[in-house]
């Protein structure tokens, strides 16, 4: 695949996402409208979509339609939106912009995104219980308990913990790790997963994707650790320099940027070579690897 | 059944759920530490576990044993103290106390009471999504649709929203009873759905138990009402007269403190007369209707 098939490839994908995760919410108006609204303005804030598409993405490398993916693809989304309501919360990172605009708590009031985020992540279950056609219950089940236990406290929450926890305190880069590969490679090893096992992946296949998405998750949160370091306001949608300001836990903290780099780099090199591995309908996972790696935001 | 039997019968069902909660979390010492404390603090605080009793109940009724019901059992547990955890945050009814003891966020601070209740939240579905001995997977779908659309923003969280909304307000009768139905009576009505489809319960048989449900889910919040206004901190582990003071939507604000009483019992004589037609083995779901209108906290 060219680089501008790839492209048009994401873009065509992104439009399948953008439509199932509009008809799979209740719309705004829906009573009580509050809440709706706040889920509603959260998850269409102009996101990228990184982890749908990386379900999707590894689904149809292991030759799946995209169909099948999407409500675990929406589901993926869904809890990443609530998880970004909750971490801005004033009793968590107190953060008043996410994406270039007000965070949900600053528009709707702190209860309304505490219920908001509540809601998003329940709802993750209800829109991931429906069974797409031609695809084994079994599978479904098995996608809901990955999910699960990514964004759980030994998962994904565990990771927010440790996180606040190292806050303001000088930490190992093993402490580091777990935070990196909880708070944001949980999910993303998830997607990978959720991908591969809705899309019918074998014993092996499954095992590449999954350390694809390993290499891939700290990869992400190594770049954005960079990223506040290097990026600016208008491609992050935030300040930067906010994880130092606070004295977080991040690698070039540990290790220095030069060194942060060349490690962001090479976990990216490794999962392009385990997607490659795949055969040519994981050229997508390349190609997003890559885009990881080199994103401004 | 004689009283006594129900009794025995409830207390060995408490038992059975007492350990399935406690086998279903990781143990408090888990890393990262806080969390999984804060968890097992508020998932073990006494409650008097009526949800998960109706859930087995339930299944029981339409001739299931009770172990295959227990995952359910345990899931709307965790979704039920998730939901207290977060109700008594600064940014909702910002509570010091539940069930006698400080709430979870004075004890844990708000960050962690935060991310436990979201912990217990996705556990719920971790729990519900590992499939018990002869029970059809589709089933278990079934039983993760009802519980996410029950407990999401078009149920518990609904009721949530609109409750704060009433707060010192004026309200309708109609506004209060959708409170009622959907803060309290969402998640009630599931457990005896759950308990019902997961039970192999008949169309016939699973919409008796819904409209039990219904019924017991309406005849609990007008009781707790009442209690708020007649209970003692001794019974209650929480000051009475709160709902009052802050100007919470009530029946008895309403209607007057005999109106709700005289409306609390009709709507659990009706629950109790559905019970009945249900046959023996629902005896259980009688006593407990009965309980509901008569407890003392």
């Amino acid at each position: 695949m060219k680089v501008t098939e790839i492209k048009s490839y994401l873009a065509s994908r992104r439009e399948l996402i953008q439509k199932a995760l509009e008809s799979c919410l209740p719309p705004p108006e829906s009573y009580p409208p509050a809440v709706h609204q706040a889920m509603h303005y959260s998850l269409f804030a102009g996101g990228k979509r990184l982890r749908p598409l990386l379900v999707l993405a590894a689904g149809e490398a292991v030759g799946s339609p995209p169909e099948p993916l999407l409500p675990a693809a929406c589901a993926v989304e869904l809890i990443h939106t609530y998880s970004l309501i909750h971490d801005d919360l004033p009793a968590m990172d107190n953060d008043d912009f996410r994406r270039g605009r007000p965070t949900c708590h600053k528009v709707f009031g702190e209860a309304v995104a505490l219920l908001a985020g509540d809601a998003l992540l329940t709802h993750a279950f209800a829109v991931l219980s429906q069974v797409p056609e031609g695809v084994p219950t079994e599978k479904v089940l098995q996608a809901i308990g990955e999910l699960a236990c990514a964004a759980g406290s030994q998962g994904m929450i565990g990771g927010q913990v440790v996180d606040m926890e190292a806050e303001g305190r000088q930490v190992t880069l093993e402490t580091v790790n777990y935070i990196h590969t909880h708070k944001t490679g949980s999910l993303i090893r998830a997607c990978l997963r959720m991908g591969g096992i809705l899309g019918g992946a074998d014993e092996e296949q499954l095992d590449t994707l999954t350390r694809y998405g390993e290499n891939l998750g700290l990869a992400f949160q190594i770049t954005d650790d960079i990223l506040d370091i290097e990026g600016d306001f208008a491609n992050m949608g935030k300040k930067g320099g906010v994880d130092m300001a606070r004295g977080k836990a991040t690698y070039p903290a540990c290790l220095g940027l030069a060194q942060a780099k060349e490690i962001a780099g090479q976990l990216c090199k490794e999962a392009q070579e385990l997607a490659r591995s795949l055969g040519t309908k994981a050229e997508p996972l390349i190609y997003l690897a890559g885009y990881v790696l080199n994103r401004q935001g």
